[in-house]
């Protein structure tokens, strides 16, 4: 893996999902979707695209491979890894819901147990309190 | 604006910052670049792909122009939409972290006003609680 800046956890997860197929095919992993079909019904991208980002992802050991019980279809699986990403989704999610929706408009929604939405997820610095671009430093290595 | 999954905030999302230079450029904006050629100089990208997505970040209301107090230069700087990516870069960052780094490898760091990190971004069900995969669902729409 060559990484575009090394130093950069920020730049280092772009590498590895900073594509708009990638985040789309996690996010419906996420939602339950394993098979390629699965995959391709839910994102409608073009079959040669979702092969590529496929193999990328099980590459990058977002995905695992597996066997499904028929013996027959392959199917994709989230590792730990990227489970993980479930803050990222859920974040880009609540942006999304602030941003880009008119007052009123559907969009899905992602609900806990009791079919509430989760409260937005907000940075908070070392001491529990809200941290903001203003309130924050990046420290750069040499 | 032609949206991919309409119904689908993360998709929102994706369609107006899914791409690693957006995301970066956006990254460097919260660390104070302002200029064109701030932005070359911390991403490395080319001319020609920074140019377009500088416009298309403008057009997407993340970034507005501005004009330097010297009158000759052009300054980006993040709207309100932009800053609010501040949660989705941080998630972006943590699980770079978590991922994508050797223990003890260095990397760049976001710290507090008392230089300490910030805690990990975890999700939260409407309770309090920790929320996931296992415990959420998408609802969605017809």
């Amino acid at each position: 893996m060559t990484w575009t800046d090394p130093a950069c956890p920020v730049a280092r997860t772009l590498d590895l999902v900073g594509d708009r197929w990638c985040l789309l095919i996690i996010r419906d992993a996420m939602d339950g979707a394993r098979s390629f079909t699965d995959f391709q019904h839910r994102t409608g991208v073009a079959r040669n695209i979702l092969t590529d980002r496929l193999r990328r992802l099980v590459d990058h050991g977002l995905l695992q491979r597996e066997t499904a019980k028929s013996g027959r279809r392959q199917m994709y699986v989230l590792t730990d890894a990227g489970r993980d990403l479930f803050p990222v989704v859920v974040a880009m999610r609540q942006w999304g819901e602030r941003h880009t929706f008119a007052p009123g408009e559907a969009h899905s929604v992602l609900v806990d147990e009791a079919g509430l939405p989760l409260p937005d997820l907000r940075p908070t610095d070392s001491r529990g309190n809200p941290a903001t671009i203003d309130t924050t430093a990046v420290l750069h290595t040499d």
